[in-house]
């Protein structure tokens, strides 16, 4: 199979129609930076970084003593990408899943090695995203892990401080438990992500009892859509953690099971949580429109008491501004004052029985 | 078994009552143009396309050593599809599913063949429409594949151009991956139609903040249609590529299966793409109506506001408006200034009072 | 176990509390047309119908050389039905299910025969309902077909028709296959009835667009509650077929599964389109409430609008009516056109203000 | 395990915590009325009804030759449920939930008998309740069937009665097919009481139609917590009946288990029925919900009329009442007439206006 | 493993991101009390309790003749939970979700013992919150039950009353029936918070219908997220009973079963009343909403009843203010009683008209 080597970079996957199926084509932004192939390799005694140059002198590196984990940083270079899996024997559908960064979170097994992609999301210091998306995949063979993230930036730094720790149990052990305090990591940025959501969520609850401006209602709408893409990048993880503990592999020791175990049950927190928020959220655009409705009513309140209590008042002084040559009470000297005393009266009847309406 | 070789073609799925079983009746829009039969056969060496006149001829040219693509454009012409049905021996209950155009995306295996029915979605140039939805049918049997499409026009070009290229990977396969090639297409089209939707509700929610109006609900009302059709159509070809997967036959290629998951995997995508897209239209329409509640709202202030600052003051010159023959206040020379004070400081307060309310 | 033969004619299944289990209650409208018995035998050959005028000849008249059909039209008749369960040795309760005609559509299997009951819907001609309703029941042993008709009339028409024919299928076929037809005959008129439903709820959607008036809310409850019971009339039929081809039983000849499939999968394109329609149906409801909230705000801005403009201009006016003996106003002898002036220049002003809101 | 005779009575289930488990405390309210235990004993020959007066003596009246029914009312005498525990040798925890009457319906298969517990309910004449509840539970042995009945009062008499006649089918069968025989009637009742709450609402839909008030809203709200109590005393029972058919126990025979099946077929329809009156009595709320929209908008709509035809002609009166020197209309003589006269028109077109609007 | 002994505790699960997986931290509030580790034992003839000074001292304290039970209470001292760990020899990721208190109710089975992490909640008396959480963790091996407390308080007093009683069933069990009666105490726990919340919402309802406030519909969001969060402690519990019951362990004695299954139905009592609780509480925002909609009805009648009355009466005594030289009626004597009678024969028209239409 031939791999075409696209030199334009489509921006939508629906600008795939029509190429090959396995056809290397990245989706994501451009980028002029290089691609930045790491390759960490560690025991009980030592861990070392080499940076790769060639990809061609990849292979060399690896070592059956060690365990091998090779970051590819960048994956906008596709001729990187296509050179590391012919290296490592990759099928070219799993080098598309990897480019694909528009592509669901997935776990596939095959003969050689299991391929996992998910995302990374991370807190956003701009005020429109709350978050940012990155999709990382993994391939993990019998001696290597390999990583590919979209973009560089060091979201793996907590794991290769604890690399430097001899103590640490992660020297102590293989590529799979590598693998999992790797996605450990990663879920555990998710819980962050969604506490700030929540956090968020509750923040614009006072603002809508205080004052509902149309403004918050779109605040809710881009809520309900953070949670509806943080769920839809949650719930096939959980599938493809689920299979995986499913599959009787030989790329991971029965012993670490547990922990990919432990990892499904913080998806499960997290998913728990997203539901929670859901409601919550669908509870404050209750509450927005409740308070529009209250405020309303209100308004009418105010117009319907001034026009209860001038109206009629306005009526009886129109009576008296009258020009018939024959009003009689127009003259008799009392007249004025007895006319203000039956417009107080109304006046008085009225408020009284706004009070007992509970309306002022 | 006898088929009724009907003349007259029934527009509606109703119409069929009473017919027996298996009564190969047409029932999309009449056309007028002929049936159009193209045999496409290939192998590494060379592909070579012919035009099929007689359907009776099609026998013959069907070969072992090649890869047979039978494709006939336009199903309206009932007597072609019974023939190719009785050259290649297909059940009549398949017949009439292919000529069926309401028929529900379907799979079903046969002794010799199976049977897979869809529907091709193309984004459409018109306004009134988001997308043209054809059926297209596959028979894969194991020396051929035929498919059927409703109208002529060529939504296979994309897979014929890569037919012309020897080193691609189509050439040095049989008919099964034939066959994920042509699906992978129409689902990459179903992935672009959604796409235009979504672009389409997004242009609408800057529309409905704006300035809502009835057509803007009605659109919502469209896209919500649309939506559910296309889920319509997805959901059940999802089943059949799950059951296809399933079933162990000798017309799938064991090493292929995996393109089709892929295809599945996609599937997948395209399914939560809709079902957030249902989400966002969702909360479109929530937004319309609380901006019209809004604006309710607004209109109801400015009415409060205009009639609680001048009711009152109407009611104050109508007072000095009266024709009696004794109201003191007339005479005092500086009565009419002092009346425009008294104005001036109820209009003040009010106006801090509407300030407080925060409502101008 | 005894029969009770019930004399009184029960309206309602409540009335039933207490009888044993197994009586024979037809709970349906009484009737005073007799029962009729047909009995069709046909085989490739030639195709017979006779009245049986009693009930106890029937027994003598069946054959194992034909396909024997009987059909008993009218099932008030508890004292027919009863004698036709003794004859083919059927279970007082599938006798009670028979004339039950509350009774959900159900699949039963038993030694001798299968019995399956369900529900005729055709479409009605008058304004109030879209439909009739009527139960059918099968019974299908080794060498007879028994159908219960609750209604006389003849839904069975088409099907008959096909009878008198030679070459039809159904004349080569069994008992199974003539099942079959009827049940497909069924499933038709349902999809028919569907149809007319969806277009009675498109032309709702018209009326709603131009005027909402209470009765179309009405109507549109009477179309989810008419979905709801078509719902119910076919989600149980489904499970029956579904049954119906899980047991391997000799009722059924192997190689006509594929029809009682194909049954299936009308069923479901049934099912998708009441969901559908359930969908677009609730659309309208929220077009009503929308269009009700919107010609309340157009009212309401009309209203605000009028005052805005008058009520002013009534103050000013109402001004220059007060009587105070010095107003210097009043004594400038343009002062009336000035007012008209200052008046005219307000209203432009706030009709250039309503114009820039878009109210006007 | 020692059983604490508790005298006092609990009213709260919340009032249990910290007893220990099995701890046989009634819940129910209190009641001075004995606890009558019937011994019922028939075969095909003769039916004879004891009233046991000792507890201790009931052991020695069972016999294996007839069928024993021991029906208890009255389970708020707990040291009768505990001797009836101690002779039939029963678990602690089924005494237990047969005194708790806020126990779930449930069923638990022993080693020597199983145990069901339901709901029966009732038709009620009062106006505030649609239906009373009581707890029925059954435990069937090899020998006998146990009921115990929450309250007196006699539920089950047309299953007695038909213990009278000689030929009825429950004189020629078993303890199982008696317990069969009493869940038919129960669930016979819930149907009726479910056709009831169906009609009342039927009858609301017609007030709410004609003027909506508050009541009707809260009157919508019971029907709802009807129909979801109904559901949650169902839905238990249905499970419990599919439990029973899959254990292949000694206590049913399997000719009889096609009964137990109809039951269960009951109850689907009965579920069926409780979604579909869900359905409509939502449909009444919107039906109430947009009937005060509409009406609201009923009395903008003469608001805005009224106010829209009056202001501008009491501005124009307003305007010569001024008491400018110099208003030259003032003097025309005719002037009052052409005032008079511009007004009808504005009047008439206002008319017009609000015609084609459809306002009037 | 090395376990990090952290000194700083933090707040929030979102601040492990990056801490090596295992890593002990308690995530609940710091606390000053010291831990407190008692041991208590007992068989049918004593039951001892044992204040534990040094945690090492622990192990020479377990016998094989009593049933063991170590109460932890208080978390906070991660120092003591570790040590308890390594005397048990329990897996760190255990440890850590006994000290993560924003843990998932969970259930896990190891080699040597199980363990179970549930959630116990109480009535509050504070007005803001209806019950407090704490999280209590119980390992269950073959010769000890270890429960850990988040907080001290004895929640488990019952438990400890019953076990000073000889006769008790809990003093004739092992450990198994021990952690049943501990988890059946803290179902009833969660009953009788769920019945607290049950009677807060039915109070909420009665001072909705009289007069709907906002902080009324702030209620209404609070008893959700109540009942959301209580759904969430529930439903993975019932998850982890039934696991338990599913697994052969030699943990549990396969005839305390029963009690087992006697929880997990309680637990489907406690969701079904969460359930309903839900659904009234829903009832309760739509009476609220529509209770204002029927309020802004009721303030809208009154204004336009007051506008329609006065309005046009306004506009008459408007007219006979004008001054006109010529207007007849006003040099008519009785002009001014005629406009009088004209006034009120409106006044009763209108009133009539409102009577109809039953608004007075």
């Amino acid at each position: 199979m031939s791999l075409i080597r696209s030199t334009k970079r489509k921006k939508s996957a629906s600008n795939k129609i029509g190429l090959p199926p396995g056809s290397l084509v990245y989706v994501g932004k451009d980028s002029n930076e290089p691609t930045q192939i790491e390759l960490i390799q560690y025991d009980e005694n030592e861990s070392v970084k080499t940076e790769i140059q060639k990809v061609k002198e990849l292979k060399s590196f690896i070592t059956d003593k060690k365990v091998n984990w090779v970051n590819i940083d960048g994956i906008h270079n596709i001729d990187v990408v296509e050179s590391i899996g012919k290296i490592f024997n990759i099928h070219p559908l799993v080098l598309e899943d990897i480019l694909n960064t528009d592509q669901r979170p997935k776990f596939d097994i095959y003969e050689d090695y299991f391929f996992v992609s998910l995302k990374v999301v991370t807190k956003s210091d701009s005020d429109a995203n709350v978050y940012n998306v990155e999709q990382i995949s993994f391939i993990l063979g019998n001696q290597y892990l390999l990583s590919f993230q979209e973009k560089s930036g060091d979201i793996f730094g907590p794991v290769r401080e604890r690399l430097e720790l001899p103590i640490s149990r992660i020297r102590h052990s293989r590529e799979d438990y590598l693998l999992y305090a790797l996605i450990d990591l990663i879920v555990d940025n998710y819980l962050s992500v969604i506490e700030n959501v929540g956090e968020k969520i509750q923040f614009l609850e006072a603002r809508i009892s205080d004052n509902p401006k149309e403004k918050h209602l779109k605040k809710i709408m881009i809520h309900k859509k953070n949670l509806l893409d943080l769920r839809r990048i949650i719930t096939p993880l959980k599938e493809s953690l689920f299979k995986m503990q499913g599959y009787e592999t030989s790329f991971i020791d029965p012993k670490n099971e547990i922990f990919f175990r432990d990892v499904h049950d913080h998806i499960n927190t997290i998913q728990e949580l997203i539901e929670i928020y859901f409601e919550i959220n669908k509870s404050l655009r209750e509450l927005y429109m409740s308070n529009i409705s209250m405020k309303t009513n209100e308004v009418m309140k105010l117009l319907t008491i001034i026009s209860t209590l001038f109206i009629p008042l306005t009526f009886i002084v129109g009576v008296y501004g009258m020009n018939f040559t024959n009003i009689p009470e127009l003259d008799n000297p009392n007249g004025y004052f007895y006319v203000w005393g039956v417009m107080i009266v109304i006046t008085l009847i009225l408020i009284y029985y706004f009070k007992r309406k509970k309306w002022i």
